[in-house]
């Protein structure tokens, strides 16, 4: 399988396309732009949705769930966010079919249908969550409300590709309520956080934290903070975003509530996602010219056992050695699947996992049987080494920790080689061309400097990373002065 | 707040209308009949998924996700299911907004962005599905296919109500295919047996098990299965179906397989689905003129613990034992919510869990510390008693499986009480009208006596019972022959 992949150096685009869809993650749709996403791609993506969301419930969120639809006039009520949507919406104008009077056993739109109001298929959710929150806020006592939604979102995009741009997409997005401006911005950092955390701890990706420059922000925000990742092509992916709106939704849906002191005003917002993105920067972050490598904490499958055999009655023997390493493995914890599948021989099985990432795989022959013996292949170094049969079980666990830290070590090094510091426009462009990655440089603030820069070059600032040393300096295309480094890349 | 409540006896829909809101489960939304989930009501449906989730998945079934949009030209493909739905349809004709010209700051739907071919919002997904599976599906081997997936649908229906009928509305539906037609009628069965093994254990809700008349049927499938359960009002609840349906799909989307043998077929279908109708349901069936009442198995709070104090002294004493229990009922999987809160007296917070179901309440004074006891009350049968502290934890697990049986039993016992065999059609009306409930009466088997009766009564034929008798009769409107006792109600 693995081995009629494109390969990475001669096209990392088309790589990552075929890999999506020949590791039965997911595939294109009949609707245009709109992705199925197959059940070995939905269980990592629910594996990730379990660990978010417990992380968000031990932080105080709730789930809830409010309508797909947002009506027009909700929806333009907050004029930058409507502005900065309103090109990619998708419209419900209608809510009745027909039959076609000039075409046997076809439907037509009933033109008498007509909706009053449009309906808006939510590209985000501010709109209709703060004309909602509305009703549940009067008094400091409502505050904070903290909730969470698992829900599908639409953005129709022109030039979509599995995962990482897709009209139809699945996320989750917090929106949070607040008596105060600091406690709105805690939470935006906290929520940044967590998706650092996230992604680093269990997706197994280094992430710089940062904040985003004004052109970047999300539409209605303050402030958006992020977290940036780094592909192996050498380009930057945009994992997560928490976003301090201030009092900008509140303002347009006239939420306020009496404060202790006997005040009235209005309530600090704030609001935070991930997207199924997610899955396109973990597919980039870790796999290679043979497949997909899936970190353990998120592998649907952590261990797969394939028996080696030519007459039914090895199988037999096999089967009873591997049936009890199933249930020693799953005892402690780990995802097992045996496939003893006799449709398949056992090359075609072993590229197979390879191709869908299995972290471990087990081989049992004849030899091991008489030798005590079992074959362990590792999918992250593609080595294999022979396992006493007692010690597998603790050789397994062992691997489950280092091969996640393996992982994120090499996809730490490679993000830490490729962000380069460049003084002049020059090297800029030449980093850009010839190695890629993040450039660090000196810029001098300004919106026009960083279009004028995305225009000549097509990077982007991607963060201005919260950890910068404060250095005062010249900007790398002006020379206008600057007060730190920012991080520009190309970006997904 | 349980005081203010309808009661049942004076207005059983106005009741329900009140509870869902009062008790903090949803609420209409701006968007016409659609509905907002508040976090409580939310926290009972992940209850339910997730026990759903872990039946579907310990009988071989995964998840997956398909698209939103199902371009017209699909949706109409399989005739009786299009036109079974057509009439409801939500649809999508733009994919941008921009500014009106003629109002300053507001927004039109750009005529320029009409799509060539409309996308109807999906009400169900056989179609887009099928037309996936067209190209999963080659051989045998490739059979059969068992997914499900946790999605939003919408239906464009004219008289909503919270819960039981909504726009748009949260379910699951799997979509299975098989390579003959007793293993898809296996399938159909097995999913019905899941969804009344669900009811019946996780919500206490007595269920009858049958199939559907062709009036009554699933539009495309040739039979549905059902489970029916019967609310306090005396009408019956359609609370899941199971739909085998035939070739209908695949012959509609030209899905055929090699056989075994060599041969070439048309797929085998079936299709299941519960909704957040189950929350009406649920609510319906338990719930007094108090407020809610859970069953313990899906109640997000199980037990809640109330400190009852003049001085903050006082309360720093309670709050150590309450603290205390709390730890020891959550060592052993109970969830417990200890709520100090200083903002609300002890009789609002008694109230307040009153309506809003949770199934024990602790409540903690300084005489209990004295005397080493707690107050417990049940919410079910609404008594109290004093418990020994050294004997909570024991006596409240006790009371996780007794709440849960009471109300089964309780429900069951009501549910068998309203079914009434009846044998004229005087017999029929006045049943109907003076008890309600399900009727078991003969028919003929016709949709033309099916439909008759419906019209004079509003009573549909909510199943033909698998556990039925094989009994001769006569016909209770027609005095046709009859080949046994079908179950009338009028339902939601």
């Amino acid at each position: 399988m693995g081995k009629n992949l494109t390969k990475r150096s001669d096209d990392y685009s088309r790589w990552y396309n075929e890999l999506v869809v020949r590791a039965d993650l997911a595939e294109n749709s009949a609707v245009r732009g709109c992705m199925v996403i197959k059940p070995y791609g939905f269980a990592i993506w629910e594996k990730m949705q379990a660990e978010l969301d417990r992380m968000f419930k031990e932080t105080g969120h709730e789930n809830a769930y409010f309508p797909l639809f947002v009506p027009k006039s909700l929806f333009e009520a907050e004029e930058k966010n409507a502005e900065g949507f309103a090109k990619e919406c998708a419209v419900v104008t209608h809510y009745r079919l027909k039959n076609d009077p000039d075409k046997e056993g076809k439907l037509m739109v009933d033109p008498e249908a007509k909706l009053e109001e449009e309906l808006v298929v939510r590209p985000t959710s501010e709109a209709i969550i703060w004309n909602t929150y509305k009703n549940w806020i009067q008094s400091y006592r409502d505050l904070p409300i903290k909730i969470n939604q698992w829900a599908n979102v639409v953005r129709w995009e022109m030039r979509t590709r599995l995962f990482l741009r897709t009209a139809e997409f699945l996320w989750q997005e917090g929106h949070t309520a607040h008596a105060t401006k600091e406690e709105a911005m805690q939470e935006t950092e906290l929520m940044n956080d967590i998706y650092a955390e996230f992604a680093e701890t269990f997706m197994a990706i280094p992430v710089v934290k940062g904040s985003k420059t004004e052109n970047e922000r999300f539409a209605g925000a303050l402030e958006t903070y992020c977290i940036e990742a780094l592909m192996q092509d050498g380009k930057a992916l945009q994992a997560g975003t928490s976003h301090f709106l201030g009092q900008n939704f509140a303002k347009a849906f006239d939420v306020k509530f009496a404060t202790k002191e006997g005040g009235l005003e209005h309530v600090w917002a704030t609001s935070w996602g991930v997207s199924t993105r997610l899955m396109g920067a973990l597919i980039m972050t870790h796999s290679d010219d043979n497949g997909l490598v899936l970190p353990p904490k998120l592998a649907p499958i952590q261990v797969v056992i394939v028996p080696i055999y030519k007459e039914e009655e090895q199988l037999a023997q096999i089967s009873e050695v591997a049936n009890k390493l199933v249930n020693d493995l799953r005892a402690v914890g780990i995802s097992v699947k045996y496939d003893d599948r006799d449709t398949q021989k056992p090359g075609w099985k072993f590229a197979e996992y390879e191709l869908k990432g299995v972290p471990v795989r087990l081989a049992l022959g004849p030899k091991d049987l008489e030798k005590g013996t079992v074959e362990l292949a590792r999918r992250d170094t593609l080595t294999k080494e022979f396992v006493k049969r007692e010690e597998v079980v603790g050789k397994v666990q062992g691997l489950m920790t280092e091969i996640q830290e393996t992982l994120f070590n090499k996809a730490k090094s490679f993000r830490d080689e490729h962000i380069t510091e460049v003084d002049s426009f020059d090297e800029f462009k030449k980093v850009l061309k010839e190695k890629g990655g993040f450039i660090s440089a000196h810029w001098d603030g300004t919106p026009e400097t960083e279009n004028k820069i995305k225009e000549l070059t097509k990077a982007t600032i991607r963060c201005i990373p919260f950890n910068r040393k404060e250095e005062a300096g010249a900007c790398v295309l002006t020379g206008e002065p600057s007060e730190g480094r920012v991080l520009f890349a190309k970006a997904y």
